[in-house]
């Protein structure tokens, strides 16, 4: 265990991001259990987050959006639900699609690049609630300012500023 | 939190997996701070355990071997105690500079790939010993079977197989 006394070490802030997603993501998904429509993760990385969303919500459709696979081979999704490219193009022509459909969008875009991650963060942000099935969950590993009016609480457990998660109205 | 019934995903067995390697180094940390020598890291992959290592052990000098870098400029070490290069050469070219003079290796090399992490771990294993300083730790993400003998035991609360301790005799 890290000492209190001590400043965090990037092992130590891995580990509570990666608890305070998983929280965020187990609550999201108990939710949308009741919300009808198709799963997004924008972001595959090495797939853990869609792993557990699949075990999260069986059965359900969900639909990657990733600029190119590295991701371990067990954690790809099927072709048909890989939506391959830069996700500043493949989102904006994915929208006539998924309209009003998405029940939960998980965001997993931040990298090590503050100014970058800042800038995807205020691209983001306004494209999203069109997506959105109504009562959908956003949840996010960067600050959405846009849609900072239907913030949710985050689950017991979670600080604030380690994950954020947003709901659509119903 | 995940649900005991249910089977982990990548994203449980990844904190669990971090979680493990934190307390082993934190262990290893605090038992290298009375070994006389220096530490060495092999793989710098994103620079999390080496941030840790350096907050564990103030002072000491530690190297680092590395293919390339693509840590958070951050947790980069000094050039002068990067080694750069493919570690099957590196390592051995580094023997007779470091011999008998590690307190603490902290070896994180694996991949997805398990049968390349076994032939890296068989590889590794039988040259570690003539590195390390009398009393020196070995903490490793790999299961060292050339090391059986000196095996050492886990911290509290790690599982058996989440990560590998082993001690030269001092």
């Amino acid at each position: 265990m890290s000492k209190s006394s001590e400043p965090l070490t990037r092992l130590d802030k891995a580990i509570r991001r990666l608890k305070a997603q998983r929280a965020c993501l187990d609550w999201a998904a108990s939710e949308a259990v009741a919300i009808p429509g198709v799963i997004c993760e924008l972001g595959l990385g090495n797939g853990r987050t869609y792993d557990h969303l699949r075990a999260r919500l069986p059965g359900r459709d969900i639909y990657v959006f990733e600029r190119s696979v590295s991701a371990h081979p067990t954690a790809v999704p099927p072709q048909d639900r890989l939506i391959l490219g830069n996700i500043e193009e493949t989102l904006l022509e994915a929208q006539p699609r998924f309209a009003g459909r998405v029940a939960l969008m998980h965001s997993d875009i931040g990298t090590g690049d503050d100014a970058r991650n800042a800038r995807i963060a205020a691209w983001l942000g306004p494209l999203l609630p069109p997506f959105m099935a109504p009562g959908g969950i956003i949840a996010s590993d960067q600050p959405l300012e846009a849609l900072a009016d239907i913030e949710a609480p985050l689950p017991e457990g979670v600080s604030e500023n380690r994950y954020y998660l947003y709901r659509l109205p119903r």
